[in-house]
């Protein structure tokens, strides 16, 4: 299906022969109401955790006075919220959660006509060689075999999806960070597929590798990857996304420095502040595109 | 380290220097209240949604009459709720967050020094050759790539953990729920990292094979590997469990026959005596052996 009007497109021949579909995971069924309540989304605003979410939409709703919608999602798996043409989602922890979230919002886009549409991820992240509280815009994503790619499998054969955020998208974001003096900085980040041992901890329930091999590793990412954080999704994120022919960017702050240890041991109140840093930026240049 | 006594263990050398830990997805420091605490757990029951877990955890105090806890876990990220010897958590959806929790839970133990202690999987599956309703208790598990092992990558390796349940523990859960006349059937778990093309949806966003490729895979599962269910955890939950030196068992109902149709169309009376089924399974045989 091509991509005409920057609308929000699928690729599945099945859909088609369909009128009804039903996005489980949301409870919201295709309906002629769709491209009523949602056709005019122009961002995707995504992030880990429920509460998170429900509270940057609050916020955002406060800020720029726009009316915020109840909780759209009838299911417990994710919650939804709707400021304008803002959609606020969350995607739990990890690439197949999110995978699930994106391919029915996607969905739900398509059926609303939804066009010209920016997925922003805004998280947290362990930050590699930039300092807690920094704000990571990143400039690509990798897997866990340091591959540019999201990893599915299907009928039982491995298939790699290029994984690309949108050049454009990055600049503009990282701009306005610096316009509105938030420490930023740019590069690489892995998408790990666990907490502990895939992003080299020390402090998990299992680790066959040493306190040498992890600063090795890091130091190989930062030098010769440029990598600048860990994540858990930003792969998944970056090729499906490209699928739909939207826009991507994932802005994430790092709450520690790998370099400087594994745990996350800052003060709520100092959480809260960097916490809320991703959003600052996300949401001022959400409003300032309005 | 080795599994003295049935302890569940960690294996992390590193670990032993420490005597402060923050499990950061629940919240909770190690301190020396953690023995009294949880030193006496015996089961862990875990699941995807958190709602569910909760209210599996309310109707399992009510019917055993035992006192409920409040939510033990001071993060968003996990419920976590006990009652005397049963652990209840939910773990979110996919391998990535189920082994956030797993790590987590497994040093809280851990540092408990509890003993014995069996994980049990309710959940909820696409069937594959079984009706809608029937309750599967796992005999193995098998990845995307069809085998059983669980993938993580470490240091830009590929690393393979085997994925073994307990035969002792699957063969008195499929007495259990035949003496209480739930249908119940056995066979391997396919553990796909997503919820459409991973379990050859006809009916996501994104499709490039074909409705006679769906069948021919759904057959070949069927026929070849034994294979009588998909979910998104059961690889992982296998290997990691395993690897702490514990008991673990995979109880999820059928909720379709994928042979029939991809999507769930039951009503929500239906949904709930279905999501409800696993449960009494479970909840039978734990308070059986209280």
């Amino acid at each position: 299906m091509a991509c005409e009007n920057g609308l929000v497109h699928t690729y599945n021949p099945h859909l088609v022969e369909t009128t009804t579909d039903h996005l489980y995971h949301f409870g919201i069924s295709r309906s002629s109401d769709l491209p009523k309540e949602f056709g005019d989304v122009k961002f995707v605003c995504t992030g880990g955790s429920a509460s998170r979410l429900e509270m940057f939409a609050k916020l955002f709703a406060e800020e720029a006075k726009i009316p915020l919608s109840e909780n759209l999602s009838k299911s417990d798996r994710f919650c939804m919220y709707k400021t304008g043409p803002v959609l606020w989602v969350n995607h739990g922890m990890g690439t197949p959660s999110l995978s699930i979230m994106l391919v029915e919002v996607i969905k739900l886009l398509h059926y609303a006509g939804a066009s010209q549409v920016s997925f922003i991820r805004i998280g947290t992240s362990g930050g590699i060689g930039v300092a807690p509280g920094t704000v990571v815009v990143s400039s690509g994503a990798i897997n866990g075999m340091l591959q540019e790619t999201h990893v599915q499998y299907i009928m039982g054969q491995r298939v790699d999806r290029p994984a690309k955020l949108d050049a454009g998208l990055k600049d503009e974001l990282i701009a306005t960070g610096k316009g509105l003096q938030i420490p930023v900085d740019t590069g690489v980040t892995l998408c790990a597929d666990d907490f502990y041992e895939g992003q080299m901890r020390l402090d998990g329930a299992f680790c066959d590798y040493t306190s040498e091999d992890k600063f090795k590793f890091l130091r190989k990412l930062h030098d010769e990857h440029n990598v600048r954080n860990f994540e858990m999704e930003s792969s998944c994120f970056a090729a499906m996304t490209r699928r739909a022919g939207a826009k991507a960017a994932i802005v994430c702050v790092a709450l520690l420095n790998r370099f400087d240890g594994d745990q996350v041991k800052i003060e709520k109140e100092q959480y809260h502040e960097f916490e809320m840093r991703p959003f600052r930026l996300v949401s001022a240049f959400v409003k300032n595109k309005l």
